[in-house]
């Protein structure tokens, strides 16, 4: 048995163990590794290995001979102090790797098949080309959706669940990909206003430039423990909380981090990470928006129903009751895009602003009283006007101040990026499309998630008429270097079509 | 545009480009990096960028604010100084992943796709997880056999090309998985004896207890420079070097190296591995060995003509005359397996002494002779005799001794490991099988082939008697730790079976 001393390297390998071994060391000569072999880290004799990669390396003063050298990762999940003795081996490859090779070879998996993979992935048995492999064995061709029920259901098995103690707890979920849509907001103090409990725990943003995490945080504390949230979701029927703090389906996050890069997003694998989320936060009946457009992550209406379809299959066979609504995804939402911009739209639709953005309103009136109408109670197409009379009356306002008040308000909410600059119109005419994805660009190149007052301000949107010179967008932002990224890009491509004015 | 100060981190991270940015560089805050982005490293501002994938670092002894740290490879592939200023971006994927997501997708791609993958792999601008996506996505369900041209094609053309200025240049490969298989090393000096052209490149050993390259390289200089190269092929007709020093199908070497930790070998990818470097080490005949057994890697008869017509099918269209011979790979061939071991077999039969491995013997006239009649002038079914007379002449013992010379001969050959332990039967009857992956497996242990005197050293065969006591093979080692391993592996699984004799 090989013993060596524990050697923290500060070094972020993100969702994936590395461990470093000097080129020296008789452990790395004697087996022979190669990089990106596998090893097992054994705290003691008959205890659970932890499974790294190996790096090589050739600097003593980053790992010396007869040390191991761990990323902050493994340095976490060993939690032991630096110059442990621990014995190292060459690791076996994860038994559930036979299972991705039939995957692989066309071979539909059973649900003990997907489990013992989840369980592997989630004791960081994987490296990332054997999650990438498993990705792309179940691509779009040959996962069938038993198959996206089986994974669904091994990546809640495999992580924490909420529990709420009541059998109606609402939840809705948008698919992403279109930046200002932030009905959340709006949603939960409405329903929750009704009575209904709709503890929404919610994501921060990974490529877009805000999620309702990152937004909520303008206005409150999002970072709540669990016992925390329950007590506000007790009093208040509902919260806006992040849902980082609980390890619900902690398999999905980990096979994110290699989706991401990889640019892939098949149906299968998006209705298996939303629903396996909603199911361990404890939702039981759930609202997907899907938009649909030319710009939107779906663009036609027939996709729109094939993902609609496979929703309905594996929520109906997962104990959660969801519904689909199909919803325009031509343009960005309001008028905002990034954190404090809005934060700033969803206030004042709650206060009834005059210039509140209309479409933003619109659209959270149309889902919340969809989700309204999951109470048995309220008879079929009257969720609308109640969620109506909620938000007119005050009560949804009321509503989010209490919430706020209890998730703990921010005393000195960020402010807009102090360097803005207006993008106009280069001719006169009727703007006829505005570019979801480089709306999102632009604003994330401002510097949006991360400072919360970048971002980009719409003052036009699709069929409105502008003249030359008029102002389309503002973009705001808190860096030099970011705020000139951004202009580079809008200038390169404004986002805006306009269809010119004939004399 | 971001400037960084160029500082090389002592780690090896082999094929994958790796730079290093410490959490409070301004242009990580900037550009909202994650841990797996891609960056694109310009060292002039029109040059070619070189790609690598981001770990972020906490440790300012590593790399501080306002530097790139990068890997070993990054350093090699930029080469300038440490200190010295480059602008660093964000890189956008390479164009061709998106045909990988079409194939992926279960699309047949052409060969201009295959090609700018190639392209954008040899020229780094692949991670590993886009590697694995490729490699699963050219797995076996879907991977035409055009496609596998298409690929092999792509291969030759993304690297260099040896000429040796005549029609026929023979070649021979074995797909591998059956230790002590060195009939190379008896079947260039018989060929070259004859008079054919045939410039020998092989490879290292990768998962093997000795490759050619290893087990030459007891005897002589390997690592040739490609002038030496030709001027020796020119004189002798053959030699017997390692393949490492030209750029032949560099793509393949990269996707090796994550089609190994994924235990990945599709047919497609092994015929368009072994093919792109053979037309890449210009040889235009081919005879290709494909050992057939309960442990080979090949263990079905159909499997072994479904390989042997995708081999023919990709040779015939690639200007490749190939002939694929099928043999038995029931057991490991000659005695010796690790180098200094299997140079003592090829000796003995080279030198016809009387206790020389027969099964090495046979085998190797067998394949010399079909070589042999690939000469225009040789009647066919008469290679095998000209095969024979060379070796019993003494003429293919000379033609290896000029090779030795040439290439360089080993003043001091290396010598057996000083450690070693026979592994006795455990009752009296009748070998009735070995098992190739257990005793490659136990000399891989025991530290060949780094070790070039570590290995096992057998001393009966399939079909042999054995009497309770008697030796079966001896393990040799170098290292009381490898020693170890090895002995713990054979006193676990011997490797071989035995059939008891009844009393």
């Amino acid at each position: 048995m090989t013993k060596l001393k524990l050697r923290p390297v500060a070094i972020d390998t993100y969702k994936e163990n590395v461990a470093y071994l000097h080129r020296g060391c008789t452990f790395y000569r004697s087996e022979g590794f190669q990089a990106l072999s596998k090893i097992e880290i054994h705290k003691e004799e008959d205890g659970q290995p932890v499974i790294a990669v190996l790096n090589i390396v050739d600097d003593a003063g980053i790992t010396a001979p007869g040390e191991l050298g761990i990323s902050e990762q493994v340095f976490a999940q060993l939690n032991l102090p630096p110059g442990t003795s621990v014995t190292v081996k060459h690791a076996t490859p994860p038994a559930s790797l036979d299972a991705v090779h039939d995957k692989i070879s066309g071979e539909a998996l059973d649900y003990e098949q997907y489990l013992k993979i989840a369980q592997d992935i989630v004791e960081n048995r994987y490296s990332k080309i054997e999650i990438a492999a498993f990705l792309v064995g179940c691509a779009e061709t040959g996962f069938e959706r038993d198959e996206v029920l089986h994974l669904t259901r091994a990546m809640v098995e495999t992580g924490d669940r909420l529990e709420w103690g009541e059998t109606l707890v609402a939840d809705k979920h948008c698919i992403g990909g279109i930046p200002g849509n932030r009905t959340t907001m709006l949603i939960v103090p409405i329903v929750a206003a009704h009575g209904m409990l709709m503890p929404k725990t919610s994501s921060r943003a990974i490529t877009s430039p805000a999620g309702t995490a990152d937004t909520m945080e303008v206005l409150a504390n999002v970072d709540l423990l669990p016992d925390t949230l329950h007590a506000i979701v007790q009093r208040e029927r509902g919260c806006l909380a992040w849902g980082g703090t609980a390890r619900l389906a902690p398999v999905d996050d980990i096979l994110i981090a290699v989706e991401r890069p990889l640019s892939m997003d098949s149906p299968g694998q998006m209705v298996a990470s939303i629903l396996s989320k909603k199911v361990a936060a404890g939702s039981t009946r759930l609202l997907i928006d899907i938009p649909l457009g030319p710009t939107a992550k779906v663009r036609s209406h027939q996709g729109a129903l094939r993902l609609r379809k496979l929703f309905e299959y594996v929520g109906d066979r997962i104990g959660l009751e969801l519904e689909v609504v199909i919803t325009d995804g031509s343009q960005p939402i309001g008028r905002g895009i990034g954190p404090v911009l809005e934060t700033r739209d969803v206030m004042q639709v709650l206060e009834r602003k005059p210039g509140a953005p209309m479409d933003l309103r619109e659209k959270a009136l149309q889902l919340a009283g969809r989700i309204i109408e999951f109470d048995a109670d309220v008879r079929g197409g009257a969720g609308y006007h109640i969620a109506r009379d909620i938000l007119d009356s005050g009560r949804a306002l009321a509503k989010m101040e209490a919430i706020i008040e209890a998730q703990g308000k921010k005393p000195n909410p960020p402010s807009l990026g102090r360097l803005h600059h207006v993008i106009t119109a280069p001719g006169t005419g009727t703007v006829t499309a505005i570019d979801n994805l480089q709306m999102a660009s632009i604003a994330r190149l401002a510097g949006a998630p991360l400072d919360k007052g970048a971002g980009v301000d719409l003052h036009k949107k699709t069929g409105e008429h502008v003249e030359a010179g008029e102002p389309l967008y503002t973009i705001y932002a808190a860096f030099p270097a970011d705020y000139e990224f951004a202009l580079d890009a809008a200038r390169q491509n404004s986002g805006y079509t306009l269809r010119e004015a004939h004399e």
